[in-house]
């Protein structure tokens, strides 16, 4: 049993989080990890603390963004350590398990993780379909940051049945495949633009506003038809389109 | 919630494993550590491992043999790394988790783990009452020592109903009451209006495009603040308010 979901790790600041994270995959069957900007690698402590996943480390793709990332997933899971100034609605590790399953069916899934001190940044967990958060200790929350893959990874291995491959029940059935990052970036750069010309985002506090809409739509998991009407939409209520037609005529 | 399980560490090599056993087990509200027999304890490792829970650190017993560490329980789950020769009798860590659960009434309970590099000793296990076994690649299944705590330590905090922090598993967390029925129709109602005054909906054949748009918001679990927002962001893009703005001008 080997696990199709990409397990990425935004600015690690310590090498020896991201060898013990990749003996933490392994032990439960995941192989596919991803490093945006790690601040030392490849690093000996690394290796050290990975005991015998060093492989895994080897093959790890290395990034500059989360963005490139998560570019072709249809669907991004952000782990939260902790609540927010701005309240991101979160799951649970057994939905979320529940949820990752029945996603892998649909496209590339991947598992993001923030930096060990500071966690994902708000513009971060826009980009991700649903927050997990692990339940933890009220007065001391502070999960290392392999600790939390882990636990996630293990959640995802005790949802399989038997541990003889997945099983596709409870998988969404889709009319069309559902969007990439990609696509839904472009449709939300869309929808921004024309909310700036119509007013409506104003350009001196645009990014609460942004990041709320962006989170409306990352949760209702568009599909590539949803998109095409949905920039349809915008194209129809645009209004710099409005004025020129009504210049023509 | 504070959990009276004692973790019992048999003979540990590393001090690293020590802190971060610690520190695993204060995020998930444990804090009775006994080690036995440590190769080498207290030592700055384990401290710095053991990041803010060095005060657990500083309060762990430290005894002789594993009798002295469970003399007093009435229930002993020791932590089964791998199959044996003789083949024990294991439980998954759910199981494991809700016979806890059932347990903790009785009596002192505690969980044991053991070395590193070979794990309890057939006659450590003798003296379990349970052996569970977290369930890993067959390819690969060495889990770290205080990943192992992590992992079952999680799983006792996840049996207990309600005092993980979220309100409960599974249930999402939001900053605002979910829309009504009665708010998200009249949002799509006001979409609908704006949509067919832009000429986005055909009055021809307008049902199928509304459903799919209906279908998308439904989809993404509306709360009251964000009705509001899209609300004023129809209100912004209407071309008959746009259009009476421009006959101002």
């Amino acid at each position: 049993m080997s696990f199709a979901v990409r397990i990425v790790l935004v600015e690690p600041s310590h090498p020896g989080n991201i060898g013990a994270s990749a003996r933490a995959m392994k032990t439960m069957g995941f192989d596919q990890l991803v490093l945006v900007a790690p601040k030392d690698f490849p690093s000996a402590e690394a290796t050290a603390r990975a005991s015998g996943a060093d492989a895994l480390l080897r093959q790890a793709r290395i990034v500059e963004s989360l963005n490139d990332a998560i570019a072709d997933c249809a669907f991004v899971v952000g782990a939260s350590a902790r609540s927010r100034s701005l309240a991101w609605p979160t799951i649970g590790p057994r939905v979320y398990a529940e949820t990752v399953k029945a996603q892998l069916a649909q496209g590339n899934v991947a598992l993001v993780f923030g930096p060990e001190q500071s966690g994902l940044t708000n513009e971060d967990m826009a980009r991700c379909h649903q927050l997990v958060q692990i339940p933890a200790n009220p007065e001391y929350s502070s999960l290392n940051l392999a600790m939390a893959v882990q636990v996630l990874c293990y959640e995802l291995r005790m949802a399989q049945p038997g541990g003889d491959g997945l099983s596709h029940d409870g998988a969404e059935t889709r009319d069309a495949p559902l969007a990439t990052a990609d696509e839904l970036n472009g449709f939300h750069e869309h929808m921004e633009s024309v909310l700036t010309a119509a007013g409506f985002i104003n350009e001196d506090h645009p990014k609460l506003l942004k990041l709320r809409l962006r989170r409306i739509f990352h949760r209702s998991r568009l599909d590539q038809t949803e998109i095409n009407i949905l920039r349809g939409m915008l194209k129809a209520l645009d209004p710099r389109v409005i004025g020129s037609q009504q210049d023509k005529e």
